[in-house]
């Protein structure tokens, strides 16, 4: 079961992942209907956006054009448009782009890290180091501990291990850490073992694969957490690692938070809008739940 | 956020209702294959199955044929076979036909209720009550109110209102009862409330219309509620209630309390070979991501 703190949060932040890691698996969309998604989310409250990455357009087609995309957006004063970069060339880039903030990623799974960057996590981290020190003065840097409720390729780490990782990340520059589940493996459990090692001052990025990021989610805020990564309709998912499936859906968590009286300054009516705008951009439904079925106060014809 | 009793449990006794709940909105299966998949489940270690119901063979084609199913079926020791009965007839017929136990519901929606058994709540309650008159010294009658957690008709309920049926159903003669979320209502804050209202000595039937069965079950297993109805694949949800979809998948609620080290008597890897095996039966995906997924331990191809 959940540690439960003393003082449940009374609000709660939410990162708008789904331009980024909503969008990045599907087909590419032209500049403007990202830049509209975009808008819109911002419309509907989102005050912390991954916007985009600065990453090889051969690699992930449909993230091509991030400058073009900063640039043409409407910048809303007190919104910080993030950039996900996997390297110092792209975290010159997306600085050059003007973004507000840095996203890195460093996996907790030496086989991913191989396989995807082409080096140890060990060598990740120290390039981690890298951007921070590029960023320091200049916006924050969220670093992103992916895989840290386990791998598909070692099975579970020790949460000591993880949160040892996102310690080195802080103190190699990293202003935030977030913990995400890269293929869905987190549960309550996962979730409360880790927040043990790491304390509740962290973000969590969570993916539906198994149909449990919103209950780990909820065992999260039960234990102090007060950040999420979350993706419009649920889209998303690393099209690299195995059995990567859809994020959090912002929706959905908002829809639970909405319930338990927890502020996060979205209107979800709004975003319900915004997500079904996207589907149709996107060609094909987003698997919310909640977008499919509406908000539980919605009424039936009798 | 839920309250939390200081003891959570240990066990949980989880009641398959697919072969009913998850096949009334199917295509009729033979008796054969309803045998099959009642035999199936039973093996995987499920001990309380709903297996048929004695309802209208016109109103729900899928359902016919109670009596040939429970002759058909090897009974196993130590297994409950219930039947859902919806009137004084249909309890007659499940006590000939030899049922463990009969289940019976009452609806908390005044709308629903004449809707579906054109009775209203009053009455509905008081032919409950000639069921559990019949069936008292003979088999356990469990009293299941659906939309214990709101109505897409009326809306929310007072948790007192709803509790307060419950008490009057154990009242005229249920030994057992069940809140049923008929619509995918529940949250962990409703299941709180309730909970609150009835104690934590009741069952739950959740659905996943909205993605918040699983986090629900959650929040009443943090209340210390033992007691769970689901669902193999998360097929099911009544045909005749506006906005239903599946309810809480067997397996996925399997997956949660094996990684939580809660015990249930059931082997998640044969249960999801019963569930592949059910979508075969059908001739369509099951909604349960964990039977899509596979479990959080299976493992990558490097």
């Amino acid at each position: 079961m959940a540690q439960k703190t003393s003082a449940p949060p009374h609000d709660v932040t939410i990162r708008e992942v789904g331009p980024r890691d909503g969008l990045q698996a599907e087909a590419p969309l032209p500049v403007e209907a990202r830049v509209a998604i975009i808008e819109a989310l911002v419309g509907a409250g989102v005050r912390q956006i991954e916007a985009v990455a600065f990453v090889s357009p051969r690699a992930v087609p449909s993230m091509a054009g991030a400058a073009e995309v900063l640039q043409a957006l409407e910048r809303v004063p007190g919104v910080t448009y993030w950039a996900l970069v996997p390297n110092l060339k792209g975290a010159e880039l997306a600085l050059e782009a003007g973004v507000d903030g840095l996203s890195l990623t460093v996996s907790a799974s030496e086989t991913y890290s191989q396989k995807n960057v082409h080096m140890s996590v060990e060598e990740s981290a120290t390039e981690a180091g890298r951007i921070a020190e590029l960023a320091a003065g200049r916006v924050p840097v969220d670093a992103v501990v992916s895989f840290a409720f386990g791998s598909p390729y070692e099975g579970d780490f020790e949460p000591a291990t993880v949160a040892a990782l996102g310690r080195r990340l802080a103190e190699g520059g990293a202003t935030s850490l977030t913990y995400a589940d890269t293929t869905g493996m987190a549960t309550p459990r996962r979730v409360t073992d880790l927040l043990a090692s790491t304390g509740h001052e962290v973000g969590l990025h969570l993916h539906e694969t198994r149909g449990t990021a919103l209950v780990s989610a909820y065992a999260a805020l039960e234990a102090g957490v007060n950040r999420f990564d979350t993706s419009i309709g649920g889209l998303g998912g690393s099209p690299f690692a195995a059995g990567a499936a859809g994020n959090l859906a912002t929706e959905d968590l908002v829809h639970l938070l909405d319930d338990l009286g927890v502020a996060t300054g979205i209107d979800l009516e709004a975003l319900l809008d915004v997500s079904a705008s996207v589907a149709t951009a996107i060609g094909h439904p987003v698997p919310s739940r909640v977008a499919a079925a509406g908000p539980r106060w919605r009424r039936a014809e009798r």
